[in-house]
């Protein structure tokens, strides 16, 4: 997990490194500027400054894909008075979630969620969000635009993103995110009661891999919520005059969800301690079958073999060996026997 | 338990979509008018300002019955001035108990629990109250009325509901759940204490599954209890004038009920603990039988059996073997070790 | 526990139901006239308003026995005035103790607990105090006066009690259960420290189920411990008129005892789970023990009985049979190899 | 534990009664004067007013030894003017370590420890402390003056015990006991270390008495560390007239201490329940060991007494029988089984 | 852990012992006077008041190593005013990390982490820093300089060190200890995954010491962590003069990475807890398959060797042994047997 800090040790604080292991060749920003009537959207390779220019009664948001872009980065944030330690936080994708409000802008860190559907792995990438007067500078991780739908809905002017500021927008973006957080959950949620269902019948070893690979997967997407959660928390209780009293409702709301998630995802670790009290139950109530079984055969047969070699022995004088059905005797004794035995276990409940 | 969420994932935020599974065909509004001396009933298909004309000094409620209908809850929340992010609160049913405060009016969501008597498992269903100055509306999911009790008492002037505020309204009908609760929580609590009785006779996969079921049925109860006990906490202390100081001590009083029902909820999570336990000392105890008797079996025909395969030996000189007597000499050599062999057995406890 | 809450669903919130499973056939008021020089003791069958007539410059105590004589309880309550909420708490016992205060008069309720000695099972009765402007209303679940040794002392002018005014009575009161607290845990401990002696000798079956009893009864003293302590927290902390400062002491002081018995508790319950550790541990090495001694009579024996097959095969040239002393030969090498592997196991230290 | 404290039930509130098991036949009372340039000490066996004399500029330090002295203590708490509840508490040992202030003295109650080297069961002394405007009086509990070094010290003036106020001398005899503390704590790490070592060659019994043993220790001193934690951090910050700011420094030390001391006992727990675990994988371990070589023995010689009783069989046509070396053959035959078998098992890693 | 703390007991408190074990022989003192501009470094063997004097505008950096430099220490302590306390606190290196605040200057106390690579045991060096007006005072126990990498910035100018205050200077050394945390935690992270590859081949004792000795070391950092964390977040937040507001939020970043270090270490500790559930799942399944094996070995053979004793029996009249071809049959018969037995294991799965 925190393989690459190492990287930084040793450098002087406030080096600006990329902790993350994305390479995006090229680097992408998007700049929209956009109002209730006007939406201006610009695709720069590098970063001019001229491009900023606002559209009157307008919002601008800039919006750049791929952490890596270090250079890119550190120049937009110069031009942005952001702190020095806030660009390298940016690019340090071992951040935890978090909200802070610095003098002239906010600034929101989270993950996107995305699970790998063959290896149900959970890759989380880190965005960033700055939120200042008339403008949101959004920077993220990954190589497909997690804000992709925001940004659909703002060219159709679906909602009410296009007529509301910048503090709504990082509301929106936020939201889509978490609705992401729900898809995947959803996904281990089904995987967990297909585990469930399938425990009597799966192969030993797969289900105690399966277990602690979900488990695993459970920390990492608590690592992203649980933070959110206390961020989201701080961001709508805040004053900042960033944020508008009607956006703190919206920012409760996603709250609210996170505090569903984190739930959710205490019940499924719950469910997936009990599938493993299951499962620990079922493998020696297994052996035990095959013990059981094994060893009713032994005993039912060790008394008729002494039996049998009682009257192997070579004594001379053995009345039983001279009498001429001595031999079906014997062996109508050893077949009650064996009956009885069988009969005996079948009442105390071992044969079934 | 998300199952639903995914169809709003991707969606505007705000938009107003039921997540559950009921659909009830007919919408059905039920409009109350009352006061200490009349009484005026109102059932509706569909939703007519008109019939919302007050009598004098009495109060409205206004119930609706089925959260599918979006686009009548719509049109009430729209009369009454409810916030768009409240509206899909109402009609998404994934969200937890609580209680929210807004300029105009008060907001309480809970949750009404019934059990299925066959297979013992819990619906909840989420009920929202909004709360404002001589009205009160309710938004109910399920088919049932949850609220018919309090309705009964209404129309026979039984209690105090006529005489007092929509305030005291909303405590009747939250009451009314909480009693609900005390139903479920007390056929839970029947069926752990059955399980207990039973844990010596029951077939054992039985058991392990009634055990996992019951943890689960306690983790949804704790769902809808728990964050109803900090909401109507919050709902007690308010300083809200839409709730006078007359009616708090009676939310403190269900606020109490809460309290001692999340204890119930431990102590039964606690109770299933100590079954499970018990359980699995039972299973490995009935193994050790099994294993033990049929052990002793082997133990005490194993030496006989050497004894007899020493005599069938074929040793030209044995001496043993000429005595006309050594047979039943060896017979009664072999009865005296059976007996001591089950002496011994019995005098260190290993044939009770 | 919550067996009888089931009366009360369904009917109006407020009704004044008893829902203990006590009847005391004959109600039983005691009035208490006392002063530092008078003490005026009047046993009534039914409430008389004219038996209340003060004596001057005294305070007046009123003992209510048995929560089932509701009418009567409901008029006391309306006489002084007390919110039907608050009566309708006073006769139900599912209440958790609690300290409310209201305008007139401070309310406490809280347990008794008794322990019977034959079936070690708790026995909680509540009670409730109201205390107000020198008076003090106590109500008694129980058949047995739990305020007797209060009561004998006032008589004999023993302690501080009749010069002092209602509040300190409602901390004598207090007092005196949580005295009896101790003798419960008392007897609960020396059950616990025996169960630890006798674990090695006892009967399985036995100490499972004492276990789990032992642990039922330690949550149900917690149910009275835990909620008494916080209510006598904000009870001594408390700036009501009809708590004298010199009184919050007093209090302050039986809260340390509560706070010490909680810890007993937890620390009961922490050897609880060891003496039960040990009793798994102790089952599976007495398991160890049979199954090992058996096991070892069986390959001690095997290897023997090989020999003697071997030498029971019917092979015509089989040079050992013919020679003379090879029978002999051959019980003296069965002989060593007997003490061979005795001295084999007892060397590897599993004849132990 | 609580067992002494039955004495007291049923008797008034507020009686003086020593609930420790201590009986100091002769009253001891050490009267120290002192100022930086002045000691005075006198030994009384019966409480003198006239020998509290004080010196000019000086300080008085009166120390009680033996709670069982009811009569002296109250003549004491008389004399200053302590609370009747104070006086009960300093001679009922069933106290949690705690600070207490009055209007005219703060009142601190600790223990001290001290551990049988033999049975290593470690008992705790209860000592408290009363501090006033220039006076000090100290009980303790134990035959031995824990505060010997204390008075040591300043009888030779090292330190500033004499130079400064009785304040600075609650520090130095709380800081003389916390410093016992860590050497009772060292005494059970070694106990725990030598544990951990020996786990592999003691007897199973003595291991599970000595966790067991030790885990009820651990439960002892915190008992009475963590509570003596919070009764320091709150005289540490009191604002109390009697306790100087260049003393609170001090107190924060100890305080300091005793936050690593609670660190270092939850560390010992943590470890204790590790060497449980490894004791119990231990058990089976060894358990598995014997189970497995005895079933060895087993398997490898059925085969060849089945081989054995093939050729024992009496048909009349055998030809191997007849063959001159059909017996040599054979017994090569079981030879190489054999040597098969123990090749299978070792391939396999099971004869390790 | 504890065991220097010892050799202070019984000492007068306040007196200055060195507690660690590390002892150098020659003492070090490096005078650092540094501002934008110049650079100036003196290396002493002994204190000397004179090579204090400052370089204008300039500030001074103390570097002292060696904790047992008792006299060295307290000369430089008295020089600057420092507590008795505090310098008993800096040589006493049982001290948990702290930040505290003086009248005149601020002192944080934190560990250096190292990692023995051959034994993976963790070192801990205690450090303390006295940070005043234009000055800083490092204290170090370990014989190698932790703050190298510092003092090379420092001297190539690489940072803003030299053109900051003793304030950011603090946070720079605590920083560069801080990654070096990073370091530690990643080889111990490797470790664990190395553990969980190799745990299905590895032996088993060797795993159990290994997790027992993870288990401790993530203790010991756990305690270097969690205490600093909150140190530092109090550092971040004071308002003492000492600290520039510009140099808090650099802080709050040392601060945010120990948060997430601490995440770390609780996630390992899951990890090893469940990587532990899955060796004893691992032992408890070889057995089983050693058992099960050798059992069906036993089982096929016992009722064949029965087979074969029926007809060793001696009796006269036993027609199938007259048949000329009865043997063939029999062991036909057997054989049959045999592969019926295989058959049936195979197809109940206990032969895999």
């Amino acid at each position: 997990m925190s393989k690459k800090k190492r990287n930084k040790v040793g450098l002087s604080p406030g080096s600006i490194i990329y902790t993350g292991k994305f390479s995006n060749t090229n680097a992408c920003i998007r700049i929209t500027k956009y109002s209730q009537d006007h939406l201006n959207e610009i695709d720069l390779a590098e970063f001019r400054i001229d491009a900023l220019l606002p559209i009157p009664n307008g919002n601008l948001w800039i919006d750049v894909q791929g952490l890596d872009q270090v250079n890119l980065i550190t120049s937009i944030g110069n031009e942005f008075g952001l702190h020095p330690i806030l660009i390298e936080n940016i690019v340090d994708v071992e951040q935890r979630p978090k909200f802070e409000e610095y003098d002239n802008y906010l600034c929101l860190i989270f993950d996107t969620l995305t699970l790998n559907e063959e290896t149900y792995s959970i890759q989380n990438l880190q965005n960033a969000i700055i939120l200042g007067q008339d403008f949101l500078i959004s920077f993220q991780e990954g190589h497909d635009d997690s804000f992709r739908t925001v940004r659909e809905r703002m060219r159709n002017t679906i909602g009410k993103t296009r007529s509301k500021g910048s503090d709504y927008l990082a509301y929106a973006l936020v939201d889509a995110q978490v609705d992401g957080y729900y898809l995947v959950m959803d996904r281990l949620e089904e995987e967990v009661e297909t585990l469930e269902k399938n425990i009597e019948t799966s192969n030993e070893t797969d289900i105690r891999q399966k277990i602690l690979h979900l488990k695993k997967e459970l920390i990492k997407i608590r690592r992203s919520i649980q933070p959110l959660r206390e961020a989201l928390g701080k961001m709508s209780r805040t004053d900042s005059a960033y944020i508008e009293a009607s956006t703190s409702i919206f920012l409760k709301d996603v709250f609210d969800h996170l505090v569903y998630l984190m739930e959710l995802t205490e019940n499924l670790k719950d469910m997936l301690s009990s599938i493993y009290d299951l499962y620990i139950a079922q493998i020696s109530m297994r052996m035990n079958n095959v013990m059981k079984a094994l060893t009713i055969i032994s005993s039912i047969f060790i008394p008729l073999s002494f039996i049998a070699s009682v009257y192997g022995m070579n004594f001379d004088n053995m009345p039983e060996l001279r009498n001429p059905h001595g031999y079906f005797y014997v062996l109508g004794i050893m077949f009650i026997i064996l009956l009885g035995m069988i009969g005996y276990f079948k009442k105390r409940g071992w044969m079934d």
